[in-house]
């Protein structure tokens, strides 16, 4: 018999019949004879709710009075599933982050874990009860109500597993595990088993939606396994996430292919190649609060000027372009070029450090599609280039091919 | 200068519009030099909104998670009040009921409070913090959430304010203070100066809804001066209640007049006069869970036979009259007959204690407007009839005028 501790998010708690849903789909891992403790996050809409609430009194209100606020919405659904329990007849009982002593630093809004009593809630189990923890939450160390930031449930789901030893942190969510690529983009795309810690962390700041990064670094360090499943009617076992894969030699050499169209290219032709060229390029760009991704610098045959390429949110383009018309003033020298029509495409794959040529297949089968490459940047277990973004759906199509990730027809 | 503990209920922090009207009155005691600390109640309509979704789930949930459900209603509002006290500039601090450590029993739902720790409010007063309590709640020895039930927060006010030693409670209502009897009823009522402790419990369980009972009892074991005033704008000192009036000789006879038409009364004509009857009668009725008010038994000359007389709510009149189809078919005689459109007027007053004459000047009165009397009980600062409902409010402004209420003509 196991001990899980399970997540569910927002949607998946968002009305008394889902809440119904969830409890008897717990009642049923009770009744095979699991130990279950239960992470939930507020209902959909009742967090935004409040925000807005607080809005109409000052766009920047207390932090502390923030936390205080909105840590309220999770309080609301822990209480109303453990009544659910309970009328089912499965006992249970709920917690508030500060009630199980989970210890965060005094960071109001976006605080971090730093302790977890686990003694409460184990006394719990050992007499047959589930337990519904608030997630999101916790309190500093003055008993102060702190919160963990958007995504924070995934991690007090984490964190009360590693605390609690427990066999599995499971995740449910709105989709039934982690795909080879987006499945709306490529109909062969497959669900993936499992998939290590580093990859999923890859994928998932490239733009897989399916879990928050911090969670998955937390359940890599703390080294518990943590599984992706879904929220609805059995959709089968979902994907685990596991520190490394057991026999490295066996793995596939890429596990999924992610991409994502919010991305812009902005370069700065003919800039004078000097010491520091590229902060003084760089520096503005972070003093203006834009995030950059990828940077690519060329330096011209004569080595006297330097193409500097990087890639920001699409969001961000007009602001960094303006940004750049100043520091192009200060240089003395150097044109500005973008594009905001462009993709990244993301290869990632443990089995990559092992394997050479992944690239040079990458870019073969790009080629043949007649795809232009227009940056490349790669990781340890990750390569990804920048193309038109019409291209985007017909590359990924190709390499998920290409790299043996479709599903076998049925 | 002053230490108050202010309590706001559900309509006056009803929206945030409402919140920072409260706000400012706050801010206004603070720039007087006084100290202050905020006792809220939930937003109104916020309460009976989580009820109900737990009602979606069991007619009866949980009860310590019912607790956990109904006490983010009261957070909500000091977050939120506590945000605009700092977006004004007064800054101030929100503390949840077990965060100050209001310990109560275990009883959830309607727990008792055993104890307050006040040194965190202290420390905060003395840093020159508005401190927000959330009213209604507390935690039991180990740490559960409990709610004090209905009224919760005015006594949530009146313990801080014993336990801090405050000079004043002051409860702010939708009414500017105590009246000598309902205004809408009856125009000439005036508001009361002072009120003491006894007379004011007499007045609420006759039915002035001004203030919970039980902060009122609170407050005369405590000896907590309490002021009930009005939330709205400045409307005059309210009504102080007092543990005891300074000089009682000076008392009017009379302080108020409390009516009720929520009354229905039952008679048992002929039942045997014999020793326990009346158990016979009322036992059946109070297992039935219903409640009994006042209670009148006459014998018939002969010596043989009771009338037995009673009221009860008028929510119960038929609940009750079957009860007694019973009773009476077990003892073998008796007839029911029954009358639910009565009413109750009670005059109440300390001052009673020292002069007689009260009751018959009373009846007097109502004889004087033709008004007949069908029931009769006293207790030492107050005499209660039951008359025709009809006449409820020709007998109020009547005793009104004739125990010299009246407010004078302006």
């Amino acid at each position: 018999m196991a001990l899980y501790v399970q997540k569910f998010g927002g949607t998946s708690v968002g009305s008394i019949e889902r809440i119904k849903a969830v409890a008897e789909k717990v009642k049923g891992y009770r009744a095979e004879g699991h130990d279950v403790v239960v992470v939930v996050s507020a209902m959909s809409g009742e967090t935004n709710r409040l925000i807005a609430l607080a809005h109409e009194i000052n766009e920047e209100p207390t932090p502390r009075e923030m936390d205080m606020l909105v840590s309220t919405g999770e309080q609301v659904t822990i209480a109303l599933l453990s009544m659910t329990l309970n009328t089912l007849g499965c006992p249970a009982v709920s917690y508030t982050g500060p009630q199980v002593s989970i210890t965060t630093d005094s960071s109001h809004t976006k605080a971090r874990i730093k302790q977890i009593d686990d003694q409460k809630i184990r006394n719990d189990l050992n007499e047959g009860r589930v337990v519904v923890v608030a997630g999101f939450q916790g309190a500093d160390e003055n008993g102060n109500i702190t919160t963990l930031g958007r995504g924070g449930s995934d991690t007090t789901g984490v964190a009360l597993a590693a605390a609690l030893k427990a066999d599995e942190c499971q995740i449910f969510t709105d989709v039934d595990g982690v795909y080879t690529t987006d499945p709306r983009v490529c109909s062969k795309a497959k669900r993936l088993e499992t998939i290590t810690v580093e990859e999923m962390l890859e994928l998932a700041s490239l733009g897989s939606k399916v879990l928050q990064i911090r969670s998955v670094e937390f359940a890599g360090k703390y080294n518990v396994p943590l599984r992706v499943l879904s929220s609805f009617d059995d959709q089968g076992p979902g994907t685990l996430i596991v520190a490394e894969e057991a026999d490295a030699m066996e793995d596939p050499l890429i596990s999924g292919i992610a991409f994502t169209a919010n991305e812009a290219k902005l370069t700065v032709l003919n800039a004078p190649d000097l010491p520091g060229v590229a902060s003084k390029i760089l520096g503005p760009i972070g003093a203006a609060n834009i995030e950059v991704d990828m940077i690519v610098q060329n330096v011209a045959p004569d080595g006297k000027t330097t193409d500097f390429t990087f890639t920001v949110s699409r969001g961000d383009y007009k602001k960094a372009r303006a940004v750049l018309e100043g520091v192009v003033a200060e240089l003395g020298s150097g044109e500005i070029s973008g594009d905001n029509a462009i993709a990244k495409v993301s290869l990632v794959g443990v089995g990559m450090r092992s394997h050479a040529g992944v690239a040079s297949r990458m870019f073969q089968v790009l080629s043949d599609e007649g795809i232009n490459i227009r940056m490349v940047s790669t990781s340890e277990i990750k390569i990804s280039v920048v193309i038109d973004e019409k291209f985007m759906e017909l590359a990924v199509r190709a390499l998920h091919t290409a790299f043996g990730l479709d599903k076998e027809e049925e």
